[in-house]
């Protein structure tokens, strides 16, 4: 497997687009188009919040219906969540007119939406983007860089990836895009997150290959513990690497997964690091555990503490309040045998043994929690199971971000 | 019943003391006793995070084996959490050096510490604290009120409470402190909370009406989603009131419960709206629920959320937050039967009818949540059941408060 340059584009036979709508944001893009010169294949995955936004509830059925899809129109700046059956209506509306820019079917045109919840969609300016969009389109790795500028919202930079792999005589290409920043802590998946694929695959090995490791990324970070009305990942193959067929459960489909979880994790770490007002990446490993069910409880406990995070900020190695964390989350272990670590690129110091302090320098661990990722790794003793979790530190960015967010 | 002046020493037979030990703070008062003429039966209920601090496991022995207890030692400062058996050993000398000091048994003895986790006590300031409190215990209302400022830690002002109940021809008093301010989030309980009576009643019906309240008052507030280690509410009655003895299920036992009530619920609100940082206190009804559970699970999830509480903070009715938590709460509802308002000193709005937003006046939602009290009610017309939570704001004073609170 091989990381190579750009994102959405790197697959052969996709393109992008994005273009300034003015749908909320002034003086920048805030639409952008991925288009694949086939039909896909298409996985998804969507949010467990019980209040689904319409273009969840759009998107799940074109992917449940099994119809390929060849594009998707993605907008910043307004959600369309809690829109009732008008919001729905726009989804249909932009589908159709995508639909015709393009001249493909209006059944295979998946849509996504982030920014505010419970405002209507203007849907004039909607369509006078997807005109642009259409005319704009090109395979170039810079449009696709720029369609992931397009889809931010508080974001502060562009998170995108592509690697390779062969199968058989054959060079497959995964590329992927996504934003967070606020409202992450997914449930199935998170916020936004594409990723295109030239790679001939069954139907059945890439839902499964993202349904799988939906589960060890995007639903192991967390910003702000608030699930998502709109998270969706979405996988699109469109068979034009031309290699042999991938199949479920085969050895194609171990190394193909690898390479999406590589795509995958990469996006989830950088939506983490870059939450709102975040100046942290915050990585928690706990092993020793006896399941990893068990591992992945405590770990997203961790990183989901307002107190933990907040001293995370502070750069303060107040070890207490991960403990309390492990303790409340809802997992069984005893406090008693936990030792635990806090390491970033300045060095590893051990805070904690059996669940009492050590003799640290707090000079030395201030200095590794100063770095711009810092990892605190707890071992219960019980088993050799293990799990990590990705968030970020709580500051008054996220207050300053959050208190006003509308206007 | 009425509610009348003081605190832990309304009740008939309770003294109070405080003292400045010097345990980590400069200039204040940081211990404080709890003192009855007469044995107590005593009712407890404690955190049910798996990691507990030493005095509740201290505590929890003495409310279980039944013995009757005549004082309660409290420190702030240091919470003796994540201290192993030396911080146990440390619970033991304060009892054996509470007992010496007041010629009491020291089994009868309980303990409360709050602060930082992970330190161990300074046993020798303790004891010499202790000696100052003993001499210094005193009946007045005014030695309560000090008690309930000793107990404090970012807690902005002391919590305390009393009233009057008649059984038979006999005047009973219930009367109560309490602190919390971060890592509230109670599961069983909430940080520290004492509550005298001189009802004469029986045991079983003590710790009933404890353990029924606790799931309505200090379990339905949250200032940050961390339930702390320390957790303790407990409740002292000496008998001294002479009523005839208040037995379980009776009509004596649903009016002391319902007073008790009023002291829990009191004292929780508090509480919450004295959280880190915090501007207002922020209530959540949800009511049209199928069950009681329903409506609590929503109430919780809501007053949790951090994007709802940043959004209180900036005074903007940032309704979609509402929506979008009570989705990812756990409960099962209709989403497009949701009816939102916004309520307050200044007024009532509606802001949502089923689902949806309806026309209202963005200025007058922001009048209304910029009162020091504000409201948000969900009706999710199912049924007749509802709950409350209450919470705070979350704003740049809880940065600034646990960035480094340890210094």
């Amino acid at each position: 497997m091989k990381i190579i340059k750009g994102g959405v584009t790197a697959a052969k036979g996709f393109e992008a687009a994005s273009t300034a709508a003015g749908i909320k944001y002034k003086d920048r893009t805030d639409m952008a188009l991925i288009y694949s010169k086939k039909p896909c294949k298409t996985a998804g995955t969507f949010t467990a919040n019980v209040v689904k936004a319409a273009p969840v509830k759009w998107d799940r059925n074109v992917v449940e219906s099994g119809v390929k899809s060849q594009a998707v129109i993605v907008n910043s700046g307004i959600a369309n969540a809690c829109t009732g059956e008008e919001g729905y209506g726009y989804c249909k509306e932009t589908a159709e007119a995508a639909a015709k820019a393009l001249g493909i079917d209006a059944e295979g045109v998946l849509v996504g939406s982030t920014g505010v919840i419970g405002m209507q969609m203007p849907i004039e300016k909607l369509k006078n983007g997807i005109v642009k969009l259409a005319e704009g389109k090109s395979k170039d790795i810079e449009s696709g860089t720029l369609a992931a500028k397009a889809i931010m919202t508080t974001d502060t930079y562009e998170k995108e990836i592509a690697v390779t792999i062969e199968v058989g005589d054959r060079t497959v290409t995964i590329g992927g895009m996504a934003k967070g920043s606020g409202m992450i802590h997914p449930n199935m998946c998170t916020m936004l997150s594409f990723i295109t694929t030239d790679a001939a695959i069954s139907k059945k090995a890439l839902q499964a290959a993202l349904s799988e490791d939906v589960n060890d990324t995007y639903n192991m970070i967390s910003v702000d513990g608030d699930t998502s009305t709109n998270d969706t990942v979405l996988l699109l193959a469109n068979g034009m690497a031309k290699n042999e067929k991938i199949k479920y459960d085969t050895e194609d489909y171990k190394k193909f997964a690898e390479a999406l979880h590589v795509v995958n994790e990469y996006l989830a770490k950088k939506i983490a690091g870059d939450g709102e007002g975040a100046t942290a990446l915050f990585e928690v490993q706990v092993m020793g555990a006896s399941t990893k069910e068990q591992a992945k409880i405590i770990a997203k406990s961790i990183v989901c503490s307002n107190l933990t995070k907040t001293a995370i900020a502070g750069h303060d190695a107040n070890w207490g309040r991960i403990l309390c964390a492990m303790g409340y989350s809802g997992a069984e272990f005893d406090p008693e045998k936990v030792d635990l670590f806090f390491e970033s690129k300045a060095g590893k110091i051990q805070i904690c043994e059996n669940g009492t302090a050590v003799a640290y320098s707090e000079e030395k661990a201030t200095e590794i929690l100063s770095q711009p990722e810092v990892k605190a790794v707890a071992d219960i003793k019980e088993g050799s199971e293990k799990a990590t979790a990705w968030g970020c530190d709580l500051t008054h960015g996220y207050i300053d971000i959050n208190a006003d967010y509308r206007s």
